[in-house]
């Protein structure tokens, strides 16, 4: 006995990179969208002939793979560092333009001091700039406020943005991002802040669906990343972490221990780090635009992550101090070329890994019948052409929840 | 006695970087067309009294610079090596994709099988790509073909996107570009085709206005080289060279000798080569996409060239086997972030230093009363906002021999 299927769109013509099982391509397909969600995917061949749609959409040959995911943004914030970037390839030392007030202090003032109104101003040519390249999930950390009324400013403005362009977004607090002018030589203080006032006030207001720190030399110690993780949990939050960027601190395993999501950077991450991630399920997010601003030369450890199968997620890491960029196609690239990460690895960085990174595996990342209708379509020859093309962007359109999205 | 000036539009509401001696900046400006070129500029507040625009444009506070100026790309091709990427990424050895018929071999193939159509349409979104970020110039070098039918159906379709957009278009010979398969072994022999057959060919159709080789061990040597310069200086068209990219062959001095517009690549110029191209007037390009992509660690003597007031311009080298980029905004960056050029230079290269590359700086490439009329403008704080940031595109729109280009 056969089901009549009714639904509300059917893309034909397309191919389908589903990313079910690492890759799972279908060529000459067709997929289905009903309430949002993907009703059936094959080969347009296997259509079943019962099936009613009430609108039919021709892809044009186009390559259709899941709705990108940013996985990891400090996209919302005030400003920019251009001046300081051309400072420092004029000659002058980090040093000086610290002292004249240059740095991630120079963007928690612009921070401070945005209405939300300037924030989402200041930040929508960013947004727009990664939604153009299919992203259909972004997640977006504070970190630029370092008192509780920026921080809270920050996601609130984040929480805003799905309600005027058609995206998912998550947002993680990010307190402990770095010691504030007004806590200078107290981080343990800062940090007594961040558990005591901070964190149950961003919880009681449900601004953060995850918490992080920035655990490094120059950052927060294990220690006090511990208490950050331990208040997180007893919030019902979930952590993860800034982790083995500049050197290797035991982030990585520490985040393993509280079950974290993801573990970010890792460019100094140990072997101990990466059996302790296997075990935890926790995903490696590597951030090459970081790596190439900052022309880091030490490569994070991609061939003991992918032996131990860890997976591995890619993302932009859009900020003002070391990776003024939104692009997950470059990040892709950068991938291959920097990382000797394969097409196939990007795409599942940018997708399922990232998904997983998230804690949304169960409602993104490939096409399943009953996940989101999160689709980006391409004007591309393969599927590597999304990361073999540099500054070159194919996409065609997206579409979000079942439905294509104009902005 | 005053003259009434009578123009045919005119801008304000713009912060101007003219590129005039060095930089000449001119904040709350206006700047005036008439004829396709420019016929004043200035602070606002300078404006004559009695002037007549026929029309006038608000900038809204946009920075207005020369339109960009690509020097350097192999635009128009068909196919793309996405699969080679793929596969050397994938483990699969560079002799074993070159048996397999890849390498440049495969993009001359599908070259010479592309029809003039197909090449438009496989070459246009990279053209659109260019031109969404300010560019009002490009070179396009032939080099695909290898045979006097395939090299001159590449210059025409070079020729002909003028037709189709608002852009000026330089075509440059490369018949010198690699060895074609029919004369595998004998080099001297082809190099006999390009001079005796392909060069007078181009040249009586009109279809080059420049010459280029590819001086290097895997390429053709520097006495090769020699005997292409010789034969387009006697048709009357000047030379240039890839020069230096992998190994010191004297490239440099030698493009100098014949007084060159530019010799481009040049890792491994030496403190000669630097010499000679002083001399000579001839302009460093520089690749930093191709250095990028090609993970190449030597970098060029920059702090040399900027001591001797060699005049470096920087160009995408846009080409499907070691730069399958368009974007002049990453070229900018990648040459800040990898090349240490200040955010200035990095501006002049795109303009001042790239109009002069191609032997155009009577014309284009700074903002002076009598130059076209080619501008782009950007949403952003600073000219150093070009440089800094990556991926994200802050073009407003650009405006082509005095109009407003749509596409
Ligand atoms: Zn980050
Ligand atoms: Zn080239």
């Amino acid at each position: 006995m056969e089901h009549s299927m009714s639904w509300d769109s059917l893309w034909m013509n397309v191919h389908l990179a589903t990313m079910v099982d690492g890759y799972g391509e279908i060529r000459d397909a067709a997929i289905a969208v009903k309430d949002g969600r993907i009703a059936w995917l094959g080969a347009y061949v296997d259509l079943p002939n019962n099936y009613q749609a009430n609108v039919i959409h021709d892809g044009q040959g186009a390559w259709l793979t899941p709705g990108f995911i940013d996985c990891h943004t400090h996209l919302v914030y005030a400003g920019n560092r251009s001046n300081e970037f051309e400072a420092r390839l004029n000659g002058v030392a980090y040093e000086e333009i610290a002292r004249q007030g240059g740095g991630i202090v120079s963007t928690v003032k612009a921070t401070r001091l945005a209405s939300e109104a300037q924030l989402i101003s200041e930040s929508l040519p960013r947004l727009r700039s990664s939604l153009g390249e299919g992203v259909t999930t972004i997640e977006i950390k504070s970190g630029y406020g370092l008192d509780t009324e920026t921080e809270a400013k920050i996601l609130r403005v984040a929480r805003t943005l799905p309600k005027q362009f058609a995206v998912r977004v998550r947002t993680t607090f990010l307190g402990a991002h770095a010691l504030p002018p007004e806590f200078a030589g107290r981080a343990d203080d800062y940090i007594n802040e961040v558990c005591e006032r901070m964190l149950p006030a961003i919880a009681a207001e449900n601004l953060a669906d995850a918490v992080d720190v920035f655990c490094e030399k120059i950052g927060f110690t294990p220690a006090q990343t511990e208490r950050v993780f331990q208040k997180a949990q007893s919030l019902g939050l979930p952590v993860k972490l800034h982790a083995e960027q500049l050197s290797d601190q035991g982030g990585a395993a520490l985040t393993a221990k509280y079950q974290g999501l993801s573990a970010d950077h890792l460019e100094y991450l140990s072997e101990e780090g990466i059996a302790a991630m296997r075990a935890s399920g926790t995903v490696a997010v590597l951030l090459p635009g970081a790596f190439y601003f900052l022309r880091e030369t030490k490569l994070p450890p991609i061939a003991g992550l992918r032996q131990a199968g860890v997976a591995m997620a890619l993302a932009s890491d859009c900020n003002p101090g070391t990776s003024p960029m939104t692009s997950l196609l470059l990040t892709m690239n950068m991938a291959c070329t920097l990382f000797r990460f394969t097409p196939l690895e990007a795409l599942q960085g940018v997708t399922t890994h990232a998904a997983k990174a998230l804690g949304l595996a169960h409602e993104i990342g490939n096409l399943e019948i009953g996940k989101a209708a999160d689709f980006a379509l391409w004007k591309i020859m393969r599927p590597a052409d999304l990361s073999y093309l540099i500054g070159i962007n194919p996409h065609f359109l997206t579409v979000f929840s079942g439905q294509v999205r104009a902005f």
